[in-house]
């Protein structure tokens, strides 16, 4: 193997594959290092990350599926439509995903081939800080190498935070990865964490008839969304039968006959035990900064674990750099993409550059919440004076026609300046319309710029300007 | 009645019911006149025009449901779900339908009260100017008097071109009002015309099982879109099973028991006739400028039946405006409103305005179809250099998720400013993701702009991003 790199790159997830695409691009020699092989039968290291093979997309295939299921079960007879008999098959369901899955994982060995990129399916380990820049031992099935790289990115991402004495088996008790994979619909499910993945995983089981109960440790739900849409969701989501114990200090977990058994103190203080055939742990996700033997090039992580970087991602060291889910701001794809990005152009000698005021955010249940900028607690602790507006799709003439009117889209803009703040929607189709309120961002438009902007007749996001126009209370149709 | 106004505005269309709502909000004392009734059980003239009477609304209601039985019939199987015996209740989806129009139109009554808008359910024809301004008789069921206004803003809109000799009975042979209340499918439904309309209604009656023909006069199909867009519609809506002729000129059109010959020459010259249980006739639409008795007042139509305006939609009289479907420009409702809004606030002393070079347009077959700016036929003729960038839903993870790979993004960008000047959507919910785009394009972005913004994964419109790198070829998913 030719092992002389103007770039390796660790880790082949959102971040580091896009890197080493954008690297490749600009016509640098680029490493691209994985080593975790997922559901590959040969168990060859994948690429992809956990986004591709355990995270977002997988999830979205699961949540689209039972999104139909839903629909035809509880929503289509309002259109006229009668159906005798509806079942889904489980296996064909997780089947599909797993389909979609491999296929895109192709999809980037492919671009790998066409960029130029060396794909190492082998786990990195710093060995030294060399004059002409790091050395790195790259080992697994078919490799026992060293390369050398003038820079470095780190892109190792994140996993799965366990519970402390808790052994996740993925058949029983599961984190993300397992909850993707179930062959047959619990009856009783419970998930540990009321966040993004929990959500989204107990509304795919719930949607396919799981009784299920979402335990949060927070007495707030969602208190990183604005209050408003934390309070929609959680009335919307509790009318489709998920169950919340809000305040909820998880105490035994003990596994029997294909059951599990969660001790925990309710919010009041008392002493409670629930039962479930499967639990899923979703309380969040930790770096992988361990083995990656930082210490031989002289890196450390901070106190949490993580790599600490400025704004445009260098590392204490120079010609080092962390992106993704290992450095500081939300473990989102698109985040580490843009971060990829940005910093394959800097090592090239550009200018790359991420804007992390104009960040979307976009929770997959059914409806959608999808945000970008500040919420108005944010504002309120950080002693900005702004104005609100907000519209609801009871009014808006294509959520009539569809036949989901839920939601709504909320604009916080400056008091004195009408400078756009935060966007905030909760609607069906919320990810599809966050765009717009991000390039809206981006070119510090006044919620009077959108107000004046041509929005087509009749959609969802009209009601995008419909609030813009609410923050000075002139909305046309409310 | 009280009969002086500031402003008089003639139809409480999608241009005449917003322009009415903003001036009330602008504290002027405004009169809003209707004269069709539509599906009104008591025969009293309602508010909302074609758009929501029987264009947009409703065609959007039942494009809703027969998408989901669509779904039902041929999409669900590949995740996993079995049905055994769909059936659509046409009477249930018209009548789901016909409430939501009902529901709306009393939405818009409602808004005309708290504006404090007159809202005059008569025939408005004008008697003659005056030197406060215009007289104008009011004639209906429960009016028979004489208002006075200082402004006056004729939104008359349009009504659907009938083919010469061939009477619309809109239960047999239909335009689009009769095409959208259909109370069983028709087994062959023919459809004069390849438009939005015709495009929109045979694909509703053809997901519910007819077998539907679209005779259309021009040789080539959508000339009006990007021609990339023209070509994949066609190829995937032929796919569906609507069948096209395209440079058919229409020959005689008669009626027999239950059924319709039609007679047309093909494009080879070839005689040729055809046989269908309804006729959809949707091959444009007129302004309604006939009965105002525009002599009195000393103003004009052109020989096309439009009153002629200037960017402002001032007519060639001082106090006259005229807006919507009565004159140039696309005829949209969204565009109606837009010259709504503008005009209420030039009257109101404010400097309203629209930009022409920024309105979407939308084809809401499935996939959908969104453009905004200029095809890239449009530059060619124009002599502007350019680049194109194109990427493929097949290459989009959400896409992929749901199902659905139908479709690109494409971007065109001034080659030496690389300014975006026109993006052209064929998916899911291009109706959705052209907010973005025009977004952009109002604030002048360059594709490079939009390729540097953040855009959340997975999404469909992370297209939209790619196709803004792809005009400088460095897509990254592609």
């Amino acid at each position: 193997m030719e092992n002389q790199f103007d770039i390796a790159i660790i880790g082949a997830g959102s971040g580091g594959y896009i890197a080493a695409i954008r690297a490749g691009q600009l016509g640098l020699k680029v490493a691209c290092i994985e080593a975790n092989p997922y559901a590959d039968p040969n168990g060859d290291p994948r690429p992809g990350g956990t986004c591709l093979n355990v995270g977002c997309i997988p999830s979205k295939a699961l949540l689209a599926s039972s999104e139909e299921y839903e629909k035809i079960v509880h929503h289509v007879a309002a259109h006229g439509i009668s159906v005798n008999g509806v079942s889904m098959d489980v296996e064909k369901m997780v089947e599909r995903k797993a389909g979609i899955v491999t296929k895109m994982t192709k999809g980037i060995e492919f671009l790998f081939r066409k960029n130029k990129v060396t794909f190492i399916k082998a786990h990195a380990r710093f060995s030294a800080k060399t004059d002409a820049g790091f050395r790195i031992e790259v080992r697994g099935k078919r490799f026992d190498d060293v390369i050398n790289a003038k820079n470095v990115i780190i892109a190792t991402g994140s996993k799965a935070r366990h519970l402390p004495g808790i052994p996740v088996d993925n058949v029983t008790i599961c984190d993300n990865a397992g909850a993707l994979d179930f062959t047959e619909v619990p009856k009783r499910l419970g998930v540990i964490g009321a966040g993004v993945i929990g959500l989204e995983l107990g509304s795919v089981w719930r949607r396919l008839g799981a009784d299920v109960t979402v335990l949060e440790a927070m007495a707030d739900f969602l208190p990183g969304c604005d209050a408003a849409v934390s309070k929609e969701l959680f009335k919307i989501l509790g009318n489709q039968g998920l169950k919340f114990e809000l305040g909820a200090k998880i105490g035994e977990v003990t596994t029997g006959n294909n059951s599990v058994q969660v001790t925990y103190t309710d919010r009041e203080g008392q002493q409670r035990a629930f039962q479930c055939d499967k639990l899923v742990v979703a309380i969040g996700r930790v770096p992988n900064t361990e083995n990656l033997n930082l210490g031989a090039i002289g890196l450390k992580v901070n106190a949490r674990g993580f790599i600490d970087v400025d704004a445009h991602c260098k590392t204490a060291l120079p010609n080092v750099y962390a992106i993704g889910d290992v450095v500081r701001g939300p473990m989102l794809a698109h985040k580490a993409e843009d971060e990829g990005v940005m910093v394959a152009e800097i090592i090239a000698g550009q200018a790359g550059h991420v804007n992390y005021g104009a960040i979307p955010s976009i929770i997959y249940t059914s409806p959608e919440v999808a945000w970008v900028g500040k919420t108005e607690q944010e504002l309120k602790m950080e002693g900005v004076s702004y104005k609100a507006g907000q519209f609801p799709f009871t009014a808006n003439g294509r959520a009539l026609g569809n036949g989901d009117v839920q939601g709504f889209v909320k604009v916080l803009a400056d008091t004195k300046t009408d400078r756009v703040l935060g966007v905030h929607i909760v609607s069906t189709y919320a990810s599809e319309m966050i765009g717009e309120a991000v390039m809206a961002m981006e070119f510090v438009a006044s919620s009077e710029d959108i107000g004046r902007i041509s929005h087509a007749h009749p959609t969802l996001y009209e009601a995008i300007r419909e609030a813009a126009l609410a923050v000075d209370n002139r909305a046309l149709n409310m």
